[in-house]
């Protein structure tokens, strides 16, 4: 679809001089789209270059899919023959790019005209050549423009021979030349070969706060199945957190058959729940609602009430199924059959799951198989949902993804879908380029200095960050790391504040998290012991100890800071105390500038010297600034490039400054914006 | 032409779950081909992956292009997702080569099995889906392989159920498993989506040694116009210095029309001979032979002679006229012509060229214009020339070069072009990216350490080797630099030696260079006084301070030491005295390696300390070695990184050892290679 060419104008059949090359952004040649949010600015740039010394004009030409006409936009050369442009994308949906480049016979002819004017050599001929040049675009331009350009034309030719130095004057003229430059002859300009695509989202798509919740642990009651009800009585809760995204696991009818017990046993009791990935039963698969939530109208009225309180609600897209799913008896096609003619568990031996059956993409019916998975993500759709988070999606044909997203994504362009794939990383990446909105990340497992500074440089600082958008989770209903159940309630807190503030999208699983769930099933293991994964579980949210409150304050900061809603901006700053991790984010125009100081050892208070290279923060030597952190409100006067931090992980372990300029000083007193 | 599919095999309408990308090398995305010599290894690697956690198995192919049949060698995996493998172009001409990969059943089926066996979870069923997959591949295979897959087949099945122990034992068997290697299931596989070129070059592409001459100064007696034959009887000189091409500015009529004077005057006295670049006049054009130098038989014989002294002639291809050029009054179509109805001559103003006009590529009669040109190389190539210096291919379009380059080679491979391009870098770039075998380089004007480190390394350590040959010319007939003109016969020795040794590919203007000719026209100009490009010149090469013997021990150490023969492994080396640089070049497997230091100050003596990689030269910290001086032949044994060295300009700038490691030691005496 992309990387054809596409002709942003009608070609002459002549060779072309003028080759444009090494443009960037672009993925593998134009294969995939680069990412946008609506509004985001575009900055492009490219080689361009031609045989001879003549002056070259070149634009940017671009526009959202399937329209015809191309915007335009002049580029500027910089150095060594690249060129410069920027724009806007103002509406969601697909864009597409592309340039153009030529010869520009007036520039050159104006430029060679001033050096022969300086150096005594303007020949009448020269003038005329001038004047053709003019009345040639004259032909071009309409109306009262064309009839300027006649006109102008007329008085050089009509001064050439009897008085050269007025001809050159009005040749030379600079409200000539910008009218000239409106009217180039671009019929040999030669046309970038390719157009580039451009994938813009809604605004959501870069900037989130997930909050993961398995309704039937909603309950108020312990012992009770929560319902969609009982996940509506908790929205206020987790609304006053600050999230914007509720994402609830699968919400189906759970298989019966080879049923996992609690902590994933593999035997269940009757009374046992089951795992909501283990999707579909005689009650129904993917299109369904398990029936202990409630009904169709019940999730209506959750979505409904979610959005009333700024809350969107994320569905689980998981394709795969219980032995017991409809669609292995209606479709046994879809899946391995075995020699002895039973369905193939899912399994990475010596582990066996069981009560999981694989799809099988490799099935000669993946044209019905395709349509059927397209017409699932439909119906949710049918349901006011507009986000996915897509389990496992590195367990399936990346072609299938690919398909799946930019058919959606045709007819709603607003969609968005989470890759949950914890894999290789080009696997990840790979998945991120043929359409993910948004990809989880090893955050969870990055705990040390470097570990988190180089992989969040490679994430934002390099071409990554043209397609992969991280969504950081500290921890997840598969993932209490190490670091979390060792590290106490510190640590739960200095994950929340890197999660929220190194990801401009991040989530975290709760209760559990704010909570401070951290007992593992067993040591070295990063399962939950008593995972609500396999049964329901009780969540006292009225703790004293929760972090509620510490996480509110993270997701105020975000909101209010606009630097925390992207992460391009990301820079890490040195300290001279390897427990603390520093950073700032800003916004183009430094308006919005951030400085976090995370202390990474939650059992010890740690002191040191923070240095800020501070031109980049909009900061001057001799002036003091102020730091704001607005996780304790404290404010702290400084100067100069270098600080001195401490930070008590038993009090809080991390600051989150907001940088204040002084905006005066009056009577020894200064005052910041 | 490249960079589009050419299904390596028949595709299966099924998705592709294997994606190939990030492939290398490559240039911009397969548009260009990359260069190499017959006999030369293409290392090529890619990021292969898949969904899911199957084994993967992958091929490059590759073939001279418009050949049927593939050749196929099987990629290894290396870090991350990353597969290499590499072949041998072994004809010259176009090559192309693609990739495949594919999910690999059997390997799959075997590594999960011998985990199961491991574990004791292997199963009857497992064994059978084994069973089946060799039945399959045994219908691939044919003869007695096929015969043989099938038995195994049998064998595997027949016990699977009575004897799971000796069945797996059967199914998991080294033999059965490089059987089963030769016949994948590769229906589903996936192709790369292009096919990626390589020109491959005759070995003087990338070895060659340049002398350039004109043939109307080789008369023996001073002030006669020299002939061809003059030429011959200078051959045996040329031969001597250990030069391979013998390249010739333009041969063909001068025109008279404009014809400029002994150094560069506007007006020409009678006797004036003009510039061979201001090509033709009544007498001919670009197919003619000036008068002056003989006839095309004596040109056959010059070129005949040359060659039976080892000696290639290369004519110069400048694509301009005089104004009295046939092609001006037969084709004023292929010119500008200006209002006053005159022919365009070429101009940067305020400077101008009254004696050439500029061929007009922008004209509507191009055809015709490009199969002129052509022409022009076809009828040299019929009087036996293969080797052609473009005169400024940076003032002629792109295209024109890329179709008249690909139109020659296409039945004439063995044809070279050198791009006489000094002009900005990534115009000389894409010139060679269009197809020039060579390239000239910005050599002359690097002088400082680390201008020379700083580009050498660019040219020779970055993508830009693989489509950028330089060839690096220390002088030329318009290029006569500052530093030779006052760096005295030192400059000269030490500009050869690097030309020499930095580029596997250099040249001289000669006699100029080895006679150390240093007079230009005025202070601050790189032109020549006297400059042969407008006048007869008479050069003693009897003379005793001729750099003759220099010149001959530099080509004859570049023809015994195969490291200097190419460019790919020069790497530089640390000195504590920054007027010294040290550089090394040795072959793969380190049989010839080459340590040259340069002391760059042509006034003064120099001493200081060199630091060595020894590992990277393949020497030993504490065994010593020798290095031979090929310039003084003077041997001197060192041991360890470090060792002194001291050059004194007066006797000689520049040693050219060869490493020669210890072969034995005996009786307290060593003994090197």
């Amino acid at each position: 679809m992309y990387g054809q060419r596409q002709s942003a104008e009608p070609a002459v059949g002549h060779p072309e001089r003028v080759t444009i090359t090494n443009v960037s952004p672009q993925l593998d040649g134009g294969r995939y789209a680069i990412k946008r949010v609506i509004g985001d600015e575009v900055k492009v740039s490219a080689d361009i270059v031609a045989d001879g010394h003549e002056v070259l004009s070149a634009v940017v030409l671009h526009r959202p899919d399937g329209e015809r006409r191309w915007n335009e936009v002049a580029m500027t050369p910089t150095e060594n023959d690249r060129w410069e442009a920027s724009f806007r994308v103002s509406s969601v949906g697909q864009h597409v790019y592309t340039f153009q480049a030529w010869i520009d016979a007036f520039k050159t002819w104006r430029r060679d005209m001033i050096r022969r004017v300086e150096t005594g050599q303007g020949t009448s001929v020269d003038l005329l050549i001038g004047a053709e040049l003019i009345a040639r675009a004259a032909d071009r331009a309409t109306g009262a423009e064309s009839t300027e350009l006649q006109r102008r034309a007329d008085a050089v030719r009509a001064s050439a021979e009897r008085d050269p130095g007025f001809a050159a004057e009005q040749a030379l003229d600079e409200q000539l030349a910008r009218l000239m430059g409106k009217y180039p002859d671009r019929r040999l300009a030669s046309v970038y070969e390719k157009t580039l695509p451009i994938t813009v989202d809604r605004e959501k798509a870069r900037f989130s706060a997930w909050y993961e919740m398995f309704p039937r642990s909603c309950s108020p009651e312990p012992g009770r199945h929560g319902t969609f009800r009982d996940c509506i009585a908790r929205l206020p809760y987790v609304a006053a957190m600050g999230f914007d995204v509720l994402y609830l696991p699968p919400i189906h009818p759970i298989g019966c058959d080879h049923r996992k017990g609690k902590n994933n046993s593999t035997v269940a009791g009757p009374d046992d729940v089951g795992s909501p990935w283990a999707i579909g039963s005689r009650d129904g698969g993917h299109k369904s609602i398990l029936r202990e939530l409630g009904t169709m109208e019940d999730f209506h009225a959750l979505v409904g009430a979610a959005r009333r309180q700024g809350l969107e609600v994320a569905l689980d897209l998981a394709y795969q199924c219980a032995p017991d799913h409809p669609y292995v008896r209606e479709h046994p096609e879809w899946f391995h059959i075995r020699p002895d003619g039973t369905v193939q568990y899912a399994e990475n031996p010596p582990k066996k799951y069981e009560d999981i059956v694989p799809i099988n993409f490799d099935t000669e019916h993946w044209r019905e198989l395709w349509a059927e998975l397209k017409d699932i993500v439909l119906f949710w759709i049918g349901h006011g949902i507009r986000i996915f988070r897509v389990d496992n999606p590195h367990t399936k044909p990346f072609s299938f993804w690919e398909w799946l997203i930019a058919e959606i994504k045709r007819d709603y362009p607003d969609v968005l879908f989470l890759a949950e794939a914890f894999t290789r990383p080009k696997v990840m990446y790979e998945l991120a380029k043929r359409g993910f909105s948004q990809s989880y990340t090893y955050f969870a497992w990055r705990n040390a200095r470097w570990e988190l500074a180089e992989y969040f440089t490679e994430l934002t600082q390099t071409e990554v960050k043209e397609f992969f958008r991280p969504n950081l989770w500290p921890n997840t209903p598969d993932i209490l790391t190490e670091n979390l159940q060792l590290g106490g309630r510190a640590a739960f807190m200095a994950r929340a504040v890197l999660a929220g503030t190194l990801g401009a999208s991040y989530g975290i699983y709760g209760p559990a998290f704010e909570l401070c769930e951290n007992r593992s099933i067993r040591p070295g293991s990063e399962e939950y012991l008593d995972s609500e994964k396999y049964q329901l579980r009780y969540w006292d949210i009225s703790r004293a100890d929760s972090l509620k409150d510490w996480i509110a304050r993270i997701n105020q900061a975000r909101r209010e800071n606009p630097c925390l809603q992207s992460d391009a901006s990301l820079k890490f700053h040195s300290t001279d105390n390897d427990n603390f991790i520093a950073y700032s984010k800003s916004t183009d125009d430094l308006s919005s500038v951030v400085v976090v100081v995370v202390n990474l050892n939650s059992h010890q208070k740690h002191s040191g010297w923070l240095t800020l290279t501070l031109e980049e923060l909009g900061l001057r030597e001799h002036e003091p600034y102020q730091m704001h952190d607005l996780m304790s409100d404290a404010r702290y006067v400084w100067q100069g490039p270098r600080n001195y931090i401490e930070l008590d992980p038993g009090v809080a372990p991390a600051h989150v400054f907001r940088v204040r300029r002084r905006i005066r000083s009056e009577h020894g007193v200064d005052y910041f914006e």
